[in-house]
């Protein structure tokens, strides 16, 4: 069993994977500027789940200081200082990325040009963080409908650290049923954060929920 | 029938689309800088499929001017000037780029951080085309080593004109057996070309050819 904080977890992304994660047994603490909310939103999930269920509420700060894996699915808009106010918290923990910086338009969801990732500013700005990045692309709503695992999609994970990556592919299974697929280092999130823009623009067109998957490492997870 | 030329048609990429547009039935010019080679690959290529292949051999300009569809699978590497030189024979015709701006270093492959896509530059150069980006992702030897579809696949389809993104869509059934998914604007491209570093990345990991598939999508391409 981990003990993980889910910080922006009143979002639709952070809500979904928390209750993956409190559904497989884990901990969960979520985490929110308002920790009224916090609780709250913990209470909704929990209910959800049934008895069994270890959620609770908490402000950001405490939350992220009590775990020992951190989630961040947090807004890009504001990120930097948002990491930077979190990270002596995040001293040593495995931190998991899954900030989106995308931009809309008129003509729709695409993926900001940056020098660097959202995964890397928060390693950069918490540089005693184990950064991974992951859990980009399972549209919220898939996380939260139901509890069926959603096995024709992967979750692709990317870090510099081989323990934190390797723990992070493992807790993939929580939303796949399946280990999480390695994508390389964590400069790859540069390639993984913006193919959100590309799903977001295949939801409206097909007018349904997408996901990725990896062909041709079935039986090599 | 389609009247198409591959420039960059002597490398793996070109070379497995060639023959997977060859083998749908469509006439195919191989485009290089030498034109003995683009003669010789052609020859390579309608040897493996048999007597009805229409396949021809030419330098990259008098490929591109005779053609109605060309395909740009060159090098990122010039690719500028390259475009620049071609730019008047691609007046009018819809332009596939498949085209990865990657970089490669000790830690692997990644995506240059670029302002435009390889896709978007294309257009900027030559601005009367009607450039899709597309067929980044399909490993080069599983388009060559065996004639079957890769139904598990798809071929992510961006572009800004709307029939052009169509006609390719259509096209991209040569591969997969299926219509290709659209992606959205061409500016999507920026996210399409570098997500080949990942698969790369893969491969190695998992020693695979690695592809892409969209889930949520089946039933409505």
């Amino acid at each position: 069993m981990l003990n993980i904080a889910v910080i922006g977890g009143t979002g639709p992304q952070g809500r979904g994977l928390a209750y993956r994660m409190a559904l497989a047994g884990h901990s969960v603490t979520i985490g929110s500027r308002d920790a009224t909310r916090a609780t709250e939103k913990a209470r909704e999930i929990a209910e959800k789940i049934g008895s069994d269920a270890s959620l609770h509420g908490a402000d950001n700060l405490s939350a992220a200081q009590e775990a020992d894996i951190v989630v961040l699915a947090i807004p890009w808009d504001g990120h930097a200082g948002f990491v930077e106010s979190l990270a002596p918290a995040l001293r040593g923990k495995t931190v998991i990325s899954c900030v989106n910086p995308l931009a809309f338009d008129e003509h729709g969801p695409y993926g900001l040009t940056l020098q660097e990732s959202a995964a890397e500013e928060a390693q950069r700005l918490a540089p005693d963080a184990k950064v991974v990045g992951s859990f980009h692309h399972v549209a919220a709503l898939s996380l939260w409908k139901t509890p069926e695992m959603l096995e024709h999609e992967d979750v692709l994970v990317c870090g510099d650290d081989a323990d934190a990556k390797n723990l992070v592919i493992e807790l993939a299974a929580v939303v796949t049923g399946k280990p999480g697929v390695d994508a390389g280092a964590l400069r790859l999130a540069r390639q993984l954060e913006p193919l959100t823009a590309v799903l977001i623009n295949v939801n409206k067109k097909y007018k349904t929920r997408s996901g990725v998957a990896i062909t041709g490492v079935e039986g090599k997870l």
